[in-house]
């Protein structure tokens, strides 16, 4: 999710942007390296049927931390990401028996993952999708905010998101009836359906699955049909063994022809709720003002930057850009409360989700705000030049 | 800034929390580990003067994510910090000749790293204290969101805050007449007055810099003194290399009597901003709801937790606590962004902070909200105990 074409259609220009800016993800046995001794470290070597490198490295740690490190850690196993853009690594240790699922699907890698406090973790292609701890931030923002920006959603489509939470969370809505969920890999469906508690949602009878390209779909959905669209998609590209790019199944839902689609099946009051990315990647951020632009000019009257914070996804912060035929139209703040204390009253609240974000989750730092809504350029450009060393 | 003690007058209960819950903090060289040989490997190997252990290890990685790294990487060097409680670590890589700066003050490890997007980072007994990048999310937030919460503030504690930052932005307010910063580490100050832009705040006539104990100095403040109080201070407690926890400087400024001097030492209609910590780690999150609860029993009318995104920072997400002597005290929203229209006209706008914050920073997930203002537990402790393997 962390990879966006900032220009779809001008391969070069992407491809440049891409060997920047990629995210490498890396399943390492990371605290191998603090073990006191080559026997130790031996005796601690780790193996995922994806890994096919095993290399011998020095490596250095102060004392105290490399103390506590030994006293305390559970497992050498942990899934991470390293944002090479910026120099940034993250990872949640996993448990020993880590990963309890792997296939290869027609598509992709997909790998379930269990930790301490993160629960289980679903991983596509080596990027984590969602963990059971903080899945409700991404899931309840991108399927509430639109929904309640509606006034009435009865009929919705969700594009993507095979792990089914926010098909599930779309649900919650009294409205609602009719749900399509458009969704390339079934493998996806399958395993979630086992493994995940949100795996229910396709026993609703409101939900119609359709496993099949979400591009070719909205070309040839009805116009002016849905009330809300959510698209919740996987990255667009990777890269080959050479460091060559190339498409994923994503690929095809970032191009301006399928965005053109999405507005045409909105109904003429519709939402489109756009899964975007961190502001605290500068590529990322580009992308997010050149789609924002996009949808403007295609002819949304509004999207703006929604801000959720999420630790499992790297620098914890991630967006969504959220776009309306008519700016102003939906329901006021008293409405969505009212709406959701009747979900909460049936059983069906939210965790991470509040009325209040509908306004708060669009206010943004300063210079995020200066840059996609002005002519600004983005903070520490200085910053970068001053530390080209 | 990770570790506070939920119950400083009770050591045993502290300890048994801490061992729980420790960040240790790692200077690795996590890169080695991905080097296709032993030969090159030992190439690479990097010391800092404070790592004292070297060890072999054996590391796995996928294909793809070793070649990108082996293209691109530009260091092998990382300041990073692992947070045992939840299994999450995560690393910013520095440059080659980090640290340009390093000594030992009478206490504390000072250190000056640098990296290309973070640029300087400042890091004192192992842990990130802030970046060029981002430091203006964490100290524009601590300063001018008590100082936009009182009518007109003329005279103002800083307790800690050594670099500068917090004082350098209290002084952007035209109505402050008089600063007392209050910091025990006058090598923490020498070295950001060499090294980083804000290390300038000193130098304002309005500043005196009092070098001594942040606790001694609250308790003989004149009463009723200070219109705001920002506490802007460092971990309590630290750990030998047996394990032992044991008191560092900082820790006298999280007691009860502390606390109860600075709300003296405030104006009938004062402000406090206090350091807290990420609602992403239990632990904290706990220590931030006991300290809430007694900053209210000790008279303050009102006491929030404003959270804000700051990617060097563990989990991205940090927080303080908002004190108010009298609840509903200070300007509305159109007299805040007057004054901060005028600090824009005046030359010294922020990057991160906006008037906007003064509502938007205490918007919380409904989960966080439930626990720090009623009587819920805090998300997935069910969730935990699904997973203790």
């Amino acid at each position: 999710c962390l990879l966006r074409p900032s220009q779809p259609l001008q391969r070069d220009h992407f491809f440049l942007t891409m060997t920047m800016r990629f995210c490498a993800v890396l399943l390492i046995s990371l605290f191998g390296g603090f073990l006191p001794s080559v026997a130790l470290a031996d005796d601690t070597t780790t193996t995922t049927t994806t890994t096919t490198t095993t290399t011998a490295a020095t490596t250095t740690t102060t004392t105290r931390a490399n103390q506590l490190i030994q006293n305390t850690r559970s497992s050498n196993k942990v899934v991470g990401e390293f944002l090479d853009e910026i120099g940034f690594y993250q990872s949640i240790t996993v448990t020993e028996d880590s990963p309890i699922y792997q296939a290869r699907s027609k598509y992709q890698d997909i790998e379930v993952h269990t930790s301490h406090h993160y629960g289980k973790i679903l991983v596509l292609d080596g990027v984590t999708q969602l963990t059971e701890r903080d899945a409700d931030a991404y899931n309840e923002m991108m399927a509430h905010m639109p929904m309640m920006e509606h006034m009435e959603p009865k009929r919705v489509l969700v594009i993507g998101g095979g792990d089914g939470y926010v098909v599930s969370e779309v649900l919650k809505h009294p409205s609602v009836e009719h749900v399509d969920h458009v969704e390339l890999d079934e493998d996806v469906i399958k395993v979630c359906q086992t493994h995940f508690s949100w795996g229910k949602a396709w026993d609703d009878p409101r939900v119609t699955l359709h496993v099949t390209d979400g591009a070719a779909f909205a070309r040839n959905a009805p116009k002016g049909y849905y009330d809300v669209i959510i698209q919740d998609s996987s990255d667009p590209f990777g890269w080959d063994e050479d460091g060559n790019e190339f498409e994923l199944p994503s690929a095809v839902l970032y191009t301006k022809e399928h965005l053109e689609n999405l507005y045409q099946a909105l109904s003429s009051d519709g939402v489109l709720n756009f899964q975007t990315d961190t502001y605290n990647l500068p590529h990322d951020l580009e992308d997010a003002k050149e789609w924002r632009e996009k949808l403007l000019e295609i002819g949304f009257e509004s999207s703006r930057y929604g801000s959720l914070s999420i630790s499992s996804y790297p620098t914890g912060q991630f967006g969504f850009l959220l776009c309306k035929k008519i700016n102003g139209s939906g329901p006021n703040l008293a409405e969505v409360e009212r709406r959701f204390d009747d979900m909460v009253e049936r059983g069906l609240s939210t965790t991470y989700y509040q009325p209040k974000f509908q306004e708060g989750a669009f206010l943004l730092p300063l210079w995020v705000d200066k840059y996609l809504y002005g002519t600004h350029e983005q903070k520490g450009s200085k910053l970068n030049m001053k530390n080209e060393l």
